[in-house]
Parts: structure tokens; C-alpha cells; sequence
């Protein structure tokens, strides 16, 4: 593809709102390239654009990976980085990017073969990570995140060129109708929806504590919703992993209740599709936020060694 | 009660935070006064302190309520009143309060036995509306309600002595995980949470955008949800009806689907707990915001001769 000529997915350009349809494959290579997930599984991520292996990794895993999100957020050499986001009112760890380069645990859990030949299987190729993190949201937390497309984001903000990438969120405690689950609009991933307005200087500076730009209007979510049938909040037990598409339409309310919400996440990206230079002339975001040096092929190699 | 002499709801005063025990019965005359509900009923809204009835209103009966709360928003009479809450950036209605004052419609939905029965049984008298609205709240709009227990507000603020008032939400709308359920915690109508804070001036006309004062601290809160095993999400389908003790702590997160959340809703209060006046001094807040004046005792009377 010619992105000097042609972009499909312009975004965030004096172009309006718009709806343009996908064209690159959902599963790659008919899902020929592993075998992690069954026929009817992939061809429900074909349709919908997402999936939910419940309860994938142990109650002792969970343990495990729980108490080094603990360990993260005491660690002294973190404190000042730029990849560890913090709580607005005080130090207590929020996000921390790239967490696979700072905990042994997390880079296994991100080699684990329950994940990557997944996204191996889907992307039908070798595969690297694009970013990866821990959340940890407090419970009282009434932040949400508002309906996005991770695919225009890195598209824009970080020059991907194709929807070949994958979201991988591993849950490490419960999700429920009750602490703001992750809401998904199935079937958004056919769909590239054009976002108004222009993305300024440093906008990645913003944009973890609030989205204002790459923000889908309300008449294209609309008409997202109407035609594929709907919104479905994911309610998961701790231990579940959930996979999402790279332009799936997502987002999720505040969490009201007590309850924290950890997860671990990674973005798996096929080494066909490595970065190029962000759109319209943006300098490329940090490389804790998208990796363009640090992409070494993932090797699978079981979590439960470790 | 000698409210001089002893208050047992204090809040919002130099106290702390603080849990008091509630002395009131939840089911007045063990709900002998009128036979709306079944034994099974009554002793689940005892144990939880609400009470989920689905589709006690037919589609047609929630047709001709949407048409009628969308007849409101178009009214002339209406868009300076101070009853008419609007939304922040455009003239769309947001809540109208004293809504059976300005629709026959509403006032007659008030008057419903399959309402004002089970009001007058659990609360063991005749009753009367300390206060009634519709609340529009729009499809992508993030707003949440945090944790609060109406009795707390209605104590301090409006001089209520006891508890011995209900909610009663009729969905207009489905409500379920996506679009920002309402959320209660079973079990907390037993407990009354002491704020801390105290309540300035004019309050309310800050309250009805954002909850500033009578905010539980976190602590109480999650004691609450642990005593007691949890938070329930209402899902319920257009036509239920919801009814919540006075004191039963709830909230709901921000609605970030595209559909909006449609519901009516009337406080019912026994005639024997009047409001007296306010506490710490406090102006009594406007009469749409709490009947003084307006309290006739309410005879049941169908809504669908309307």
C-alpha cells in the first residue's frame, strides 16, 4: 500500500466524519498458521471481533501475576519513569507501560503459548508486541474510557499500516456488570470510522488521562450499533483472557464500585506490519507507548515455568 | 423523636465518618395496610431494602408515557420554569421535577394503584409524593451518580424524621449492563452512613449536576458492600418498576451507549413523617424538590382510564 497516495484510513484530517469498510482480512491465512483456537472460535472473532477464553490461566496464576502487580508499584526505580502513570491524587500505580521489560513475570506471561499462538493463529504470522501494560484501576475510580478504535490511533499516531494487530487483555480479577466492564459493539471491526478533528503536538501526553481527539461521532456509533445488533458488556471471572480486534469499537463506564480492575495487556502486532512514520507529519510517540526498536519476534514458551 | 435533643442521623457536622444502626422498621404494620405485594415480596424488600416488579407497565402504557415525557420537553410553558433541568450544552430535557403538577398523565401514573398500594403497604399508612420527575438522561453521556443514600440528603436537607419514605423508578426504557444500570447494595437500608462535610448554602442548586456533599467516605461504603455480599446491577426490561427504601445506598456509572435511559419517578412518604424543618439551619429547599405545602394524601386511581 501506497500510503503517500492512498491512505484508506485518513483520520483526524479537515475530512468530516465518515464510515469506510474494511478490506484487510480479519483472521489471516484462514487461521492456518497455528492451531490455539477451534473452528468455531475463530469464526466467532471473524464475526464479532472479539472473543473471551474464560478462565484461561489458574486461580495460582492469577495469585502470582496479582502479587507482582503489587511489587511493581513499590518499586523505587519506577517511581520517576515515564511508562509508570500514576493516580492523579497520589502515587498509587494506575498503568505501567511496557511492564514486559520490567518484570520477568509479565515478559513470560506475554511469551506464554496460550497467548501468543493465538494471535500467532489470527495475524497468520510471527508476531511482536506493539505496547504492552498493566492497569490497575481503583475501585470509586469514575473514570470511563469513551468509545474507540485503538487501529486509528495507531494508525495516525503511530504510522501501523493495516488492521493485522491484536488486543489481549488478561484479567486478573473479576469483571462484572457491577465494576465497568469492557463494552464491545461486535461486528465494529468491519468498519474504519473517520474521526473529526486534527491530532495536535504531543497529544500521548493527554490522552492517557482523557481522550479528546480520535473521538467517533455519535451518529457513525449510532449507526455502528443499529447495524451489527448491539453492545455487549464482557462479564469474566479473574484468570479470563479477552482478545480483541485492532479497530474493534470499544470502551467502558467508570467503576463505581469498590472493587479494583487489574488486567494485563498486551497488543500483539504481525512482523508484516511494523510501524511506519506517523500520519501528517506527527513525531512518532514514546516507545513504551509503540515499539518500533524493541520488536523481536515472540518465541512461545509456557508461563507456568517461570 | 426529640430531633433538638437527639438526633440519631446526624451528618454532615464536625463528626467523622460513622455507621448508625437503624432503629425504623423496613415494612411498617408488617404490611398489613394494603395487599399489593406477596409475602414473598415483602420479605425480599425487607432483606435487601428494594424490590425489582417487571413490566408491571404494558408496552402500550410505556408508549404513551414517552410520547407524553417528549410532549414535556417541547413545552413553551416549560423552558424557563425551574423545574426543568436541561442539558449543559443544548435545550434538551434533562429531569422535570413536579412532573405530575405539569402532566395529567404523570399524575395519574402517581396515582396507580399497582404504585400507591405498595406504598401504602409498606410503609403501613396513607401516603403522599414528597417528590416526582422524569429524567431523560441522553444516549454517550458519561455522567455517573456516585453512592448516596436519598434519606441522608432528604434528613438533612428537607427535615424528614425517618425512614419512612420509598423510590419507585418506572423504566421508560430497558435498562441493562451497557447503558449505566442502576446499582444498589442489598442489605445497606439496615446501616445509615454519616457524611463528612458539612452542607453549605443553596447546595441543591449545585447537587442536581454533581454530588458534592453527603458522599459516603469509601471505607464505610466497602464495609457496607462486604457486610452485606455485594452490589446488584438492575437490569430490567421498559415497563418495570423499581422501588428502593430511603436509606438503600445506590448509584449508577455514566451511559456510554447510544440509547437513553428513560424513567419516572416518584418518592412516596408516609403522611405521618412530614418533613420538619431542615437541620444546622438550613433553608428549606424549593418545593419542587420536596413537597411542604403540596401533600395531599393520594388516592389510588387506575392509569389506564387516563
Amino acid at each position: 500500500m501506497d500510503t503517500v497516495i492512498h491512505d484508506r484510513y485518513v483520520s483526524r484530517t479537515e475530512r468530516q466524519a465518515g464510515m469506510v469498510v474494511r478490506e484487510e482480512p480479519v483472521v489471516y491465512n484462514e487461521g492456518t498458521y497455528a492451531d490455539a483456537l477451534s473452528a468455531e472460535q475463530l469464526s466467532a472473532y471473524q464475526d464479532k471481533g472479539f472473543l473471551v477464553l474464560e478462565e484461561l490461566f489458574s486461580p495460582q496464576e492469577v495469585k502470582k501475576l496479582l502479587a507482582e502487580v503489587k511489587a511493581l508499584g513499590e518499586r523505587d526505580d519506577l517511581q520517576n519513569r515515564p511508562e509508570l502513570v500514576t493516580e492523579p491524587d497520589s502515587q498509587e500505580l494506575r498503568s505501567l507501560f511496557s511492564v514486559h521489560q520490567f518484570s520477568t513475570m509479565f515478559e513470560r506471561l506475554m511469551q506464554d503459548p496460550r497467548l501468543v499462538n493465538v494471535a500467532r493463529q489470527i495475524l497468520g504470522s510471527e508476531v511482536y508486541v506493539h505496547q504492552s501494560r498493566v492497569n490497575y484501576k481503583p475501585g470509586f475510580d469514575g473514570d470511563e474510557f469513551y468509545w474507540h478504535s485503538d487501529f486509528e490511533t495507531w494508525h495516525v499516531e503511530d504510522g501501523m499500516p493495516e488492521m493485522r494487530a491484536l488486543s489481549c487483555s488478561v484479567l486478573l480479577t473479576d469483571n462484572d456488570a457491577c465494576n465497568g466492564p469492557l463494552m464491545l459493539i461486535p461486528g465494529s471491526h468491519r468498519t474504519f470510522l473517520v474521526c473529526p478533528g486534527e491530532t495536535p503536538e504531543n497529544h500521548h501526553e493527554r490522552s492517557l488521562k482523557k481522550q479528546e481527539f480520535g473521538v467517533p461521532d455519535p451518529l457513525s456509533l449510532t449507526l455502528l450499533v443499529e447495524e451489527y445488533g448491539g453492545i455487549e458488556a464482557l462479564e469474566a471471572k479473574a484468570g479470563s483472557v479477552v482478545l480483541f480486534d485492532s479497530n474493534a469499537m470499544h470502551g467502558s463506564a467508570g467503576n463505581i464500585s469498590p472493587w479494583p480492575r487489574v488486567n494485563a495487556y498486551f497488543v500483539y502486532n504481525s512482523v508484516e506490519n511494523k510501524l511506519e512514520t506517523p500520519k501528517y507529519g506527527l513525531e512518532p510517540r514514546p516507545e513504551y507507548l509503540a515499539h518500533r526498536k524493541n520488536t523481536q519476534t515472540i518465541q512461545p514458551k509456557p508461563f507456568q515455568d517461570n
